[in-house]
Order: C-alpha cells, then structure tokens, then sequence
C-alpha cells in the first residue's frame, strides 16, 4: 500500500449493489394484498410508521421490516387477513434475504482500480448474516480490508470506527447513496464524502438539506467517477 | 495494562446475562397458545426444526425466532392460527427485546477484578441491536476493550477475530456457557477455554462430548471461579 493511501469507506446497499429495488417490488405485492382494505397510499404510510416506531427494538435490515409488515397487515385489516396471507409475508421476506446480489454498474471495475493504491472497508447497516451472505456473493470481498456491520450510521459510530481502526479523518472518504448516513455524519467529522444517488431512496434515509458547497463533498453521478474525485480531493492536501 | 495481561473473552447471553430462560419462559406461552391443535413435544420438535431451517438466512436472535415461531404456528394449526394470536407472538418477542438485562451472579465483581489486570473482550452473537443494547443496558460495558458480535462462532471466526486484534491464541481464554461456540472452536486454534454451564442450554449449542482432559480447559460451577483459574492456567506457561 503506497504511503500516500487514503482510507476509503463503502456503503453497501445501494451503493455497491441493487438493494431498494428489491424493497420496491416487496412494497407492490404487499400493497396488492391489501388493496381490498386499503388504498395503497394508506398501506405505505402505516407501514412506515410502524417501521419507525420499531426501530430502536428492531434495527435496520429485512427480519425487522418482515415483522413490521405482519404487525401493520394485522392492524389494517382488524384481524381479518388469513394465516395463509401472513405466510405469503413470511415467504416475502425470505425471498428478499435469498435474493441474488446484483452489482451496479462500474463498481467492480472502480473497485479494482483502488483497491491496489488504498485501504478499502464496507461500512454499513443491517442484519449482521444478510450483509455477510451479500458480501460473500458479490465476489467483491477480497477488495475490502476490513468489514464493519453498524447498527446505526451516526457521528457516534464513525468516531468509534475511526478510532478502531486508527483512521485520520482528514484520510477518509465515505462514498455512499444516503446523504444522512453516508456523507453528513462523515463531513461532520471532519472527513470527505461522495455522494452517489440511488434512484430510490428509503423514507427514513431522505434529507431535507444537502451539504452546503464545501470542499470536502462531492457530487457525483456514479462510482466510476470517483479516482477523478480522489485525485481532485489528493490535490488539497 | 500489565506486560504478562491475558486476552479474555466472554460470551454474552447466559454468561454475562440470563438469556435461556427468557427464551424458556416465551416457549411455555407458545405451547400454551398451540395447546388445542398439538402437545409440547410436537410444538417444540417443530419450532426447532424450523429454527434450523431458517437459521442460514436469518441467523441467531429475537427476530429470527419470533418468525420462526409464526411460521410453525401457521404450519401446526393448518392456517387455522388467527391474527390476534400471530400478533400475540410478534408481542412476545418485543417484549423478549424490551427484556430487562438481569445479570448471572459474580459477573459484575469478577469482571471488576479482572479488567484491570487484563484485555476484556466480549464475543457474542445474535442480532446486532439487540447485543448492543443489552450491553448498553447491562452497565458492564466499560470494563471491555471491544465488543464483537459475529454471525457464528466457529474456529474460522475466531480465527478471524484473533488476526483482526492481533490476539495471540497461546494467551486466549474464552469463557463461556456453550462448549460447541464458546471452549471446542478456541481449543482448537490452541488457546484456551473455561466451561461455566448454564442451567438451561439451548438445543442448537448441545454438544455430545465434552472436550477430553487437557491442560487448556477449565470446567467452572460460576464465574466467581475465574481469577484462581488464570492463575492456575498463567502458571503452565
């Protein structure tokens, strides 16, 4: 590893791989299952809010989220969906921890072009085994020197991350979809952010302000950008 | 921290803090609830064949069992369950989180004495929130230098975690309720383990064989035992 290397920290859901499209396709079925109760407008909003009112007990990650679902189709039909129906949400959320990882685009080749010249580590959220099992299929493991499952992405963690692995902040870039758990917290802390947008984003993960113009933030469209964005964040060193 | 400090580990649940019968406690009220469709044995054999069925994609916790549990409850009644009771075992494994940490008897003193003296790790698995919450809540946690929670424990994860911390497996000891994830898997790679049962030992952990005679193993009745066991076991080397 060159003496110049950088530290460069991963999300992984949707940043690395295909993770709220899946969400979405498991919202219209659930929708459709309970259309005869309820408009879907109804269905998203009460099942957001049971989702957050379960958060601190559940954490991230799809056993939490297929629990909710059970909880919020018992509560929107007043008892009246079938064990037979409850199963198909079990089944669902099975389906959505056995689902293939699908990579996005240019994120092996970017990888393999940093991985040689800087420290890479997966930074992210969720159920410890799920992260672990999409990790292992990705075939993208071995780039990433270390592999950190949070149960939350806040100034709190990073700081104990960085302290952990004895990492400079001001040698630290988080690349990620999500303004609030990816860029905000890191910048805050004196690090450098990428911002790489999904074109979904999670309810709970939207922001209201994105970072003001600041030299330690970068925009960008998709990950194959980011050498450039290296080089150009290396030169105000 | 002294020149001749050890690396310990401890697990968790039903080491540190009472787990099993919390969990045997939620078993009595789910074969209660499936009374009137099979008799306890049926229930259990089911509940646990599920739970090692699903237990690769959903891992060890609260949350994987409590769907389990819904799903064996759906399979035993015919689908005949209602909604009012599925919601009955989503609340009993909220509750099972909410739980209060009650900690074993002379977790606190020992660890207050041995955490000055040497490197305190705790190494559990489980679902991630809920081991840091328990932990949280147990008021222990200052006595450790670091906590791992894994997806499994098996000599390739510890194996892991001692190059991660640079542990040297010759000055390891593990404490811990379960010989098959706590003392078998360190003996292994050569360190050393100290048994201290729990009266309860949740089926999946049941080993046949204890480990055969060896200077490496300790065999405890409490924790309190710990300390007069370093000193036997630091004298070997």
């Amino acid at each position: 590893m060159p003496a110049h290397a950088l530290t460069i920290g991963f999300d992984a859901d949707d940043t690395l791989w295909h993770n709220e499209t899946i969400f979405e396709r498991v919202h219209e079925r659930y929708r459709a299952l309970l259309s005869h109760y309820h408009d879907a407008a109804t269905v998203d909003r009460t099942l957001f809010a049971t989702e957050m009112r379960n958060l601190e007990l559940y954490g991230y990650g799809v056993k939490g989220f297929t629990l909710s679902s059970i909880e919020t189709a018992i509560a929107l039909t007043d008892g009246k969906i079938s064990a037979d129906e409850i199963q198909q949400l079990i089944a669902l959320g099975q389906e959505m921890l056995a689902h293939p990882v699908d990579l996005l685009d240019g994120v092996a080749e970017t990888l393999s072009v940093l991985g040689g010249q800087h420290r890479l580590l997966v930074i992210t959220k969720g159920d410890l085994r799920d992260q672990e099992r999409k990790l292992a299929r990705s075939g993208l493991a071995a780039h990433f020197r270390h592999v950190e499952i949070l149960s939350e992405k806040d100034e709190g963690t990073y700081a104990a991350l960085f302290r952990r692995h004895v990492i400079d902040p001001a040698r630290f870039l988080m690349v990620g979809n999500s303004l609030k758990s990816d860029i905000l917290p890191v910048l805050a802390l004196g690090g450098a952010g990428a911002h790489v947008p999904y074109h979904l984003t999670w309810a709970a993960e939207r922001v209201e302000a994105p970072p003001r113009d600041q030299a330690r933030f970068f925009q960008l469209k998709t990950v194959r950008e980011l050498p450039a964005t290296l080089t150009q964040w290396s030169a105000t060193f």
